[in-house]
This record gives C-alpha cells, structure tokens and sequence, in this order.
C-alpha cells in the first residue's frame, strides 16, 4: 500500500533522502496531487512532502503557543504574526471560534509554534546574528512549527502560509510535509531611496509587508540625499525644515520613522539608516549653514556648495551631534555612512581647502583628505557603539577602518568579482548589490539575469567566502514613487531574496519561473502590486486601486 | 497704466498677435505673476493670457449652459462633464450653491458652455470627423467656451480645468486667458491589449480617464489575441467560455463593453475594436472547432493548429455571423481587423491547403492566400456598413482595398517614414505606431524619444501628408497588468498625446518638460498614478493603494 504514497522530494539538497518511515496508513488523510499548486519561495533548505492532504477549517483552525514554548501570549510579536498569517491564508472577515471543537478526521486543527530558546526575544530588535533557522512539521491533526527565537517562528509561519492552496471548492488544503530550514546569508536587504522622490509612509510599510513574503531581513533605509532631507531631526530641526521638498508634508516625524522600525521589527526585519558623506549633502547645506564646501570660481566664492567640509572643527561638532540622535533613533546595530561618489572638483576649487591639504602633506591627492574626513567621522560614530558599513569606495581609498566594517559592492566596474576577492581577502566582510540595481529596467523578463547573479561567485578562499555576509536589492529613487515603486520592485527583488536565502544549488530557472509566477499571485492577492514576469493570469486578479 | 499688464504669449504660432484691445483697467482683477503654476498639456493651438488673476470660489461658481446654446440641461454628456470637471477644480465633498448670489467683484462667478451646431451630437457617438475644435474666453465675471459639438466642449473644459491653479492659500485662481484651438490630427489613439494579460473594467476605464486628460480620442482595444479570449459573444458564447483565461472572472459580458462605450463616448472617446485575424487567433480554436489550420508533421496531423483556415466555406460563414454581431456590439464606423504577423509554416504543412493552393495557381506564394483570406473578410465586413483598419502586412502584401481603408504602421524596419510615404502615395489613410511601442521599455526619460517622433516626418507630397490621420500609442500586454499597467503608460503617453493634438513646431524638450512634470502631477491629483518623469514631487502624492 505504501506505493500509493507518492513522495515528492523538491529539495535539491543531496543530504536529504527520501523517509522512509513515513507510514500514513494510520492517519485518516485525503490524496491530494495538486502539490503542484504549492509554490515555495524562496525555496527551503529541506524540504519533503507527500501527497497526502489535511483540510484547514477557518472556523476552527488555530495558530497558538505550543505548550512548551518560551513565549506566549503576552509575546505581542508572535500574536500579531499569529493574526497576520491566518488573514493571509483565509482573508479577512471569516467566522472563527464557533466550532473550535468541530474539527474532523482529515483536518489539521491547529499550527503550534514552539521558541526553543529561553529568551524567545519578543521585544528585541533582530540583528545580523539572530538565528531564522526553523523546523516545520505539518501533520495531522497538528502541525508543529520550532525555531530558537521568534525571527525563526517568522520565517516558518511565512513557510506554513506558502504550503497552503485552496481547492477546487474554495477550500484551504495543506499536505503532510516536513521542512528544515535556514537563510544561506544573514543579511538579505532592500534599499529604498527617499530622497530622489519622497515615499509616503503607506509605500514603505507595503514593501516590507512584500519583504516579509521574500524573507528579506534588511530594509536599508537610503533616507536623505542630495535632493532632499526627509529626516526630521530633533537636533537639527532645520535640516528637514529647509531641506526636504516640504517641510510638512514630505517629511518623516520621529513618530514615523518609530513606525516604520516597529512594523519592520514584526516582521524580523532590520532598519539600517544610511546617512551618507560628505558627498550626496547638497539637502543638508539649505538647513546647516557652513557645513558645505564653498565652490570657488576662481579667486572668488561661485555660490555653489560641494561635499562636506571636511577642514572644519564644527563639520565635525555637527557629526557628533547629529549621529548622536541617529544612533538612538536607530536600534540597529549597523548604520551606513555612504562614503560613494565624492566629486573632488569643488574642494579643488576651494583656497582655504588647498592650504589645508598643504599642511596635511595630502600633496593633490585629495582621496587622502576624503580619507581624512571619513576617518574622523567613523571615530565619532564608534563612540556611539555601532558598527558601521560603508560603500566601496571608502575601502577602495584605502581608509582605516575598523575590523568588523562592511564594505558594500554597488559598482560594476572593476568587476564586482574582483572586488570583493580584494575586499575579503583583506579581511572585512562584504555585502554585494552591483548586479542588482533594481532602478535599471529594460525590457522582458530580466529577473533572470538577477537570478543569476551569486555573491559568493568568485575567486577567492573558503574563509573569503564567508565574509559574504549577503546583499541588497536597490531600487535607487530618480525614476520611482508612490505611482510605480512596488510593481518596478516586485517580483523581480524576489530573484534576489531566493538567491539570499535558499542553498546555492538552487539556481534551475524553469522552476524559479514557475514557482515565481505562483509566488508573485500570491502577493498579489496579498495586495502588493506585483508585476507580472510574462503572459498569463492570476486567479485572483490585483484590484487595488 | 496698460504697461503693468504684461502680456505673456506662449503660443508658438506666428499668427498669433498680443491683442492691442485688451484694457483691464475696468476689471476688478487682482494681479498675479503665477501663470507658470499653470501647465497647459497637449499645448493649444492658439493661447494668450495675462497676469490678471480670478478667483474661483467652490460655493458658487458655476458650469452652466450658455443660453445661446443648442444644448441644455438635457444633455447628459455635458451634465456629466460639468460635475466632473468641477471636482477637478476643486475636489470632492465641496459645499456648494449655498451662496450663488455671493459672487465678489474679483471673483470667476461661471463658465457659460456655448455649443454653436443645431446638432450638439449629445446622443451621438465621436467619428473621425468630429469637430473638436473650441474657442475659450475666460474675463470677469463670465467665461465663455464655445465649440460646434460636444466634442469640442469636452476637450474645452478640460483646457479650462488646466488653467485653474491653486495660490498659497488653497484658493482656486485663473488668469484672464484667449484661446483657440484644435487638433493637429483626427486619430489619437492608445491601444491597450487585454489578451495577454486580462484588464479588469476598474483599469480600463482609469486609463479612459487619463486618455480624456491629454485630449485622445480614440481607444483601440485589441481585445482577443492568442493567449485568450474574454470577449463574450452572444452568437459564440463558447470562444470566451473556452478561450478565456476563466470564463467567469476574466472576460468583458456584453454588459462590461457596453459600459466601457458609454463611459469612452462620455468622454469624447471612440472604442475601436480589434478582433485580428487570419494570425493570432490561437485563442479562439478552443471555442471553435474547425476555425484553425491543423498543422502538419509529416503526412499526419501533429495535433497542433495555425491561422485561420482560409480554405473552408465554414470559416467564411463563422466570420460572417461573428462580425454582424460584433458590427452592433461596436457602434464605432471603423473594425480594426488586425491581418498581422501571419505565419506561413502551419499553411504549408497542411496537405489540404497546398491543394488549395495549387487550385488557385497561388504557387508557393502563401502571401496570396493571406491576401485571398483576408480578401473575403473584408467583403463580409464590408457588408456591415464599417469601414476597416489593417496592420500594415496587409498593404505589403497586396491585398485589394477600399480606398477608405485605413493603414496602420507597426514595423521599424523598414523605416516606418518609407513605409508611409508608400502607403500615402498609394492614396491610403495612414496612423502610426511605430516609434509609439510603450510596452517597450528603457531606463531614463525615454519620453524624449516619443515626443520627437512625428507622424508627418517622411518625404511626400502636401496631399500625401493630409492622408495621415494620426497615431496611436500602443501598450501590448506582455508584461503589463492592473498592477503597473497605468504607470507605465502615463505620462509617456502624455508625449504622444501632445505629438497629436498640438502645432507640428511645439517640439521645444524644455517647455514640454516643464508643462510634463505639472501635467503628470495634475494626473495624480486626480488619482491617476502617472510616474515620474524624473526627480522632483508633487505637492500631492500619490495615494491611491
């Protein structure tokens, strides 16, 4: 009899074998063969499954603390994640809690999740060491969910939702099926740039919901730029008063931006604030007066302002004072100091800069003073305790660094490769983004090209390899705002957080294409606006808007 | 004293002179220097205006019927348009008509609609020979919009919408403004394709919405294609039953079409159907056996299937019965009948076809039986009173036309200016399409190359140039859905938009990018969420999902 119980392996991991102590002669299961409208993504470590099919009811299935669990329900976390994840599997405004004895022979009555460890961290932040690792068991009638902290329930309870399908009768199915699981690279992030364009609150908070569905864990906030200054600062209030596009209506209130690490915290995911100098400023100068470079036109100043200036003690009494707020408005261990793109032109043209290279010995090499100035700035921003990352360009000239600074990749020339072989061999860890400039578009399906597209791929030693400590999807802001964001973003940054978190060996595009296709349906049936990769449908079509 | 009346003129057009006669002195107008707030787009033909602003109060001011007019409150087309076109100016949920009689001596009291015809057409259906040229006038107390027809009316109010911008104080202002204007071309189309991907009616008739908002008047729904079906046939209901994606929720019934009419004609839109044939009919073989070519492999049927089977009275009876029904569905006097992009590898595998051929002394030329197919349609469609539009293979390959046929140009190679030359000095109607493919995508402001593009660009005759009608700017479906189909539509074809409708040497990228950027802003405003053309906001942001 056991014949009839057709095991489907999905996993492409040699260490997984078929079980072969799965006897389901005793469980009072359905056949079920539509495992094919189950579409993973990203696709789990370990993974088996088998046709047999548990119905879940929406009266009476539950989510609850399992009864060893180190949380429970004071865990607020978990319960909102609990209520998060049966609205995604059943909809909104179902009928619960009538028949919670009702439940028959072939249903699974309830998901339990277990925290292992003794501090479950229902109120922390999590953090590039926090352990996502989980274990999924999903038998009758109850399915069984572990993880060593809530970051790792997170994952899993996404996992759980993506195992369900709904049947021919409307009804919510899930198959017996066991999964182990855990990312390949501890930090997998979206950057969003709200300079370029101001984003409103309810874009940011919809694309970490999209993150959330991708198990992306960093939202890499590219908060203030050139263009503009949405950062309210509670030092500075004049920074975004005279520097963002408006002073009220395009800003983020410290109350927002409480918001946006709070909703991100709920879905284990981290807020990493870049602030970026001395280039990329031009914002700062309209609300700090004397903190830009005066550009001279010859003997006489032009009016215009370059990058930071870097000679003066107030340039960086200012710093010290400003990343003082950012650092406790910011949880995250990390914050991203930029460092890319100076233009040496205005410093160039500036006297008193001249003199002052001069009495340096920075001869014409005005990437020593940029060295200068981020090296100053990096030793304030220590005080605060937090680790910094940086652009490529800050280890490219050859600034002192700190061992455990991250050195993030965005060029494509040199060779992204090259690069981090450089970047890891001397020691620092590294986080790519080069090929995954998610602003630039062409036409067709180019996910997969981003599919493609491995951080660990190139030369480089054993050790080398696990400096990699992952990588980030951007969507850079000049072309995209509230209008078109989330469907230039989705699905093509779910190329990047399968390739983030599931075993290197995943890379066949025939089934990415049609478990992507599935995935991105369900996102839009989640209501994020999605795009599609190429002809075709959605049962349940985008009617938002 | 008339010198502190500077006269601002931008219209481009030499025959355009500053009026002599315009004495304000008598006007209680106040002054106001912001006619650049004011983005007019597409650009009218003739425009002066100046500094002296109205206010618009929402408690009283009015659209009201001239009382010279042949149309009056009977009218619902202009009723209609009249709400519309105040919620434009002021938003939703306004008190008004509490204090009509409170009318300041600074104040825009109404908008008197003066159409001029015995026939305003308030009931009637937009042609290609609509007269939608307007004349506007708008001084204190009273603006007057004059056009022959509804038509004209409609594009007026919108001109007139344009002109109303918003002073610091939320306040709605106009400037005293003269203007004449017209289109530059009769066909201003935008096709959109809801085979390869389904549209729901909520998309459509947004994108009828923006279309009314850059002055087109022609949507070109190429509604069935290979990939699917949805248009549901009272005579073959089966094609949309078994060629839809879902014959429930992915198809148009007849009521949907209906709607989709009544809201276009609303809106001075004409809704040209395209139903192509013999090529891309995949979709409608699975609702009507015997309609397509089986094809060949070897001596024996491979189970697949091709065109249209142009060898069967069967299919000519089909045809006959399907466009009858489709000649009522649509009251448009044009059918765009497709004819593009044949593929002669089915044909010749058939051993029947090659019969045929050898029957008709068609040799191997399978352009023949294209023509001899494509020949008998249009017969049958001829006899439904509609006039027919073709893709250009259909020209090229020879195939007999009415001479009122109307020649659409798709191809880039060869050029498409060669390609119209041809066609016109044939003595052909043409409309282009070529360099307006927006499903095709690029990074950066690509709207540049759009704008440049014009459809009397090629060497011929003055006679030559008359014959071309316009252009159409085409969306195909591939990639686009209702979650990124407006984005990627809006404001690029905002550019074709203006190509169309204003003077051939309004083509100064300065100007256009200036009125584009306020023209997209306005389009979100109004909820349509047109993207960015580059960095930059909008006071009001998009907020819709």
């Amino acid at each position: 009899n056991r014949a009839l119980h057709r095991i489907i392996v999905w996993t492409l991991l040699l260490t997984v074998t078929v079980c072969d102590g799965w006897l389901f002669d005793g469980f009072a299961a359905r056949r079920h063969s539509e495992s094919d409208e189950v579409a993973l993504w990203p696709l789990p470590q370990k993974f088996q499954t088998s046709v047999d099919a548990f119905r879940l009811s929406s009266a009476s299935f539950q989510i609850v603390h399992a009864k060893e669990s180190t949380a429970g329900p004071s865990c607020s976390l978990l319960q909102n994640a609990f209520r998060r994840y049966y609205s995604y599997i059943f909809g909104n405004g179902r009928k619960h809690g009538k028949n919670l004895e009702n439940v028959f022979d072939a249903d699974l009555a309830e998901l339990q999740v277990q925290i292992t460890s003794a501090d479950p961290e229902c109120d922390g932040y999590p953090s590039l060491k926090s352990d996502e690792s989980y274990q999924l068991e999903v038998n009758q009638p109850t399915a069984v969910l572990k993880a060593a902290s809530v970051w790792g329930a997170l994952r899993g309870l996404e996992t759980f939702s993506q195992l369900v399908y709904e049947d021919d009768y409307g009804g919510q199915n899930i198959n017996k099926t066991s999964i182990s699981d855990f990312p390949r690279f501890a930090h997998r992030g979206i950057l969003l740039d709200s300079s370029r364009h101001y984003l409103p609150l309810k874009v940011i908070l919809a694309n970490l919901e999209a993150m959330a569905m991708n198990k992306f864990n960093v939202f890499h906030w590219h908060i203030v730029d050139d263009q503009s200054f949405p950062f309210q600062s509670r030092t500075f209030p004049d920074l975004s008063h005279k520097g963002a596009y408006h002073p009220y209506t395009h800003v983020y209130t410290p109350a927002d931006v409480k918001m946006v690490i709070e909703f991100a915290r709920m879905r284990g995911i981290r807020v990493l604030a870049e602030f970026d100098s001395p280039g990329h400023t031009f914002s700062w100068g309209k609300g700090q007066t004397g903190l830009l470079t005066p550009c001279f036109s010859g003997s006489s100043p032009s009016g215009t302002f370059g990058p930071v200036n870097p000679i003066l003690n107030s340039t960086y009494d200012f710093m010290t004072r400003f990343f003082k707020e950012v650092s406790t408005v910011f949880p995250d261990a990390y914050i991203h100091l930029g460092g890319d793109e100076v233009d040496f032109s205005c410093w160039k043209s500036n006297p008193d800069i001249q003199k002052f290279m001069d009495q340096q010995g920075f001869g014409q090499d005005y990437r020593k003073l940029e060295s200068y100035y981020i090296q100053r700035l990096l030793d304030i921003v220590s005080t605060t305790n937090k680790g910094y990352m940086v652009w490529q360009e800050v280890f490219d000239n050859g600034v002192k660094l700190k061992a455990d600074t991250q050195i993030h990749v965005w060029k494509e020339k040199p060779p992204y490769q090259d690069e981090m072989a450089r970047i890891t061999a001397a020691g620092f860890q590294t986080l790519l983004s080069s090929p995954w400039y998610l602003n630039r578009i062409s036409y067709g399906q180019d996910w997969l090209g981003i599919y493609k597209a491995d951080p660990q791929n190139f030369n480089g030693t054993a050790e080398q390899k696990k400096l990699v400590i992952g990588g980030e999807a951007c969507l850079w802001g000049e072309y995209v705002d509230a209008t078109n964001l989330t469907p230039r973003l989705w699905p093509r940054a779910s190329a990047v957080g399968e390739r983030l978190w599931s075993d290197e060996n995943v890379k066949d595009v025939g089934s990415a294409y049609d478990r992507l296709v599935k995935h991105r349906c369900r996102m839009v049936r989640r209501g994020i606006p999605a795009e599609p990769l190429y002809i075709g449908f959605c049962p349940h079509e985008y009617s938002g808007n």
